[in-house]
């Protein structure tokens, strides 16, 4: 919210793009067509700005722009018939909602071109993804974001969150301007815990650190593969840093609309996180995992072993 | 943010309805008119929707509408022009920003009895004024709010807000209805540390707790109001419970419009601040205090004596 808002002071318009699919909050702009349905998403040359939660107002709708992703083409086209009034381009580098499935360089190169070419702000959601690199998942691409958004880890287990970006932008936010085009301020800001803890955590979470819990989700990640092989249940694992999720489908899907389940997909989904459940592995209604620093091989070895279960249960019709 | 979006999802109405002048956080739609300025906010009898962001989308303006505090007769005429659109009215009984003075029971009931006829709901931000009685500020009023929003205090120094109400509407928010129309998850959600430190915040907080602080705030108030009356500057308190504000004013202002202040009561606030500054005391830009349970008849009485020693500057054009 405070980066969308932040991108509309300096920027002085009023929409936001951002990719089908994707979650980022609860702000209403940033929550359209977060989970839309194959009835009303429209065509995918001009998907349609579908509301999230019931009553909300079609005049918010009516300022978010929404692209597909990785598919530089069709965004390019979008973005284009709204060149004037975005305020910023909204992209999360691995989207879980969308797929989990990093971006295409070549996607990311050419939106942030065209911001810069259009007078629009680049926005960057890595409240989930700073945790894939250090330095974030954008220091695996050549780009310089004008905004980013993080949080969740960077308050240590506390509520907290945070955006960074380049100085003229911040700008908008100096309580000591002449002119301060963005006032903010209240109870959640600057909490002392929250950002102790933060950095605490920050500290402890060094290259070492994230190299590790890299490695460990890249062991989950393989192993779960070859119990799927093994299986022969069409499935797959898409994912990246310590991240991972699994679909129902035998080709990781490129796009929100590709990793939309059918309903025997969904029956299917459903019956392995039971499963996973009953084997003591609570799991998101994605399927999806984050690795924890506490975490070892064994953990993540009888995680795997599980999966291979449920699986072998799928393959034999249980 | 969550007491509107439920609102426009149990009601499915775009608008909102808040207070000329009320804070009620950084969402787009409650700070519309936070802060206008007398050459913008036009007629007492149609407020302005005026943007406290620089870039806020006019639609956005267009879905709010402004009425006056303690006003029930334009208030209702104001309201009549968007009965049908108003999903709720926002009201905060005791708005800081508005110039902290309890809203008139006649107002409350008028506001109550308007939004029940005409399908809107009445949502009551108690944020900050729940700390005024043992069960919020609404007890010493004969109303019953549909949502009320706390957050503050409640986390016993943890970020955190909660919103309440009655159950066909909390309905929306059901994460096992057969149709979410408010989905609703997040990091910030149910974190189990701003809980549990809020949990027994409130249970210290109980009516011997609040009887005491409110005594407190009540020793304050009569002790600068006497300050005033021997210095014989232009100005007053306003307040309630354990807060209390002071106007550079020799008559309570009875609404935002009132209680801007002028140039020359600008300089002398400034002043005052700066004097209270140098005697130890910080003090939020509008003059306001709120009191916390380790405060004791010795802080008090310095603060009096420090606002004293201020208005005696003041008087003697120091």
């Amino acid at each position: 919210m405070v980066a969308i808002k932040a991108s509309r002071a300096f920027t002085n318009r009023p929409k936001i793009a951002k990719v089908e699919g994707a979650y980022h909050g609860v702000y209403d702009y940033a929550e359209v067509s977060q989970a839309p349905r194959p009835e009303t998403w429209g065509s995918i040359d001009r998907p349609e700005s579908v509301p999230l939660v019931h009553g909300t107002p079609a005049s918010a709708l009516g300022d978010v722009v929404i692209i597909p992703f990785n598919d530089p083409e069709r965004a390019i086209a979008i973005l284009d018939r709204h060149a004037d009034d975005l305020a910023c381009v909204l992209l999360d580098l691995m989207p879980h909602r969308v797929g989990l499935k990093p971006a295409d360089p070549d996607f990311v190169t050419v939106i942030r071109e065209w911001a810069t070419r259009n007078g629009s702000l680049l926005v960057l959601d890595e409240v989930i993804t700073f945790r894939t690199e250090h330095g974030g998942l954008q220091s695996r691409y050549d780009v310089t974001p004008d905004l980013t958004a993080i949080g969740k880890m960077i308050g240590g287990g506390f509520p907290v969150g945070a955006v960074v970006g380049r100085s003229e932008v911040m700008e908008v936010l100096n309580p000591r301007a002449k002119r301060v085009l963005f006032p903010h301020s209240g109870t959640f800001s600057a909490n002392p815990i929250s950002t102790t803890a933060g950095l605490v955590a920050m500290e402890l979470f060094d290259e070492a650190a994230v190299a590790r819990l890299n490695a460990l989700a890249d062991r989950a990640m393989k192993g779960i593969e070859a119990a799927i092989a093994e299986s022969g249940v069409p499935a797959c694992v898409t994912g990246g840093g310590s991240m991972f999720r699994v679909h129902m489908k035998p080709q990781p899907p490129r796009n929100f609309r590709e990793s939309y389940l059918t309903p025997e997909e969904n029956i299917r989904l459903k019956a392995l996180l039971e499963h996973m459940f009953a084997e003591g592995f609570i799991l998101i209604n994605t399927c999806s995992a984050t690795l924890s620093t506490p975490m070892t091989e064994s953990e993540i070895d009888q995680l795997v072993a599980a999966f291979g279960r449920g699986f072998e249960k799928m393959a034999a019709g249980v």
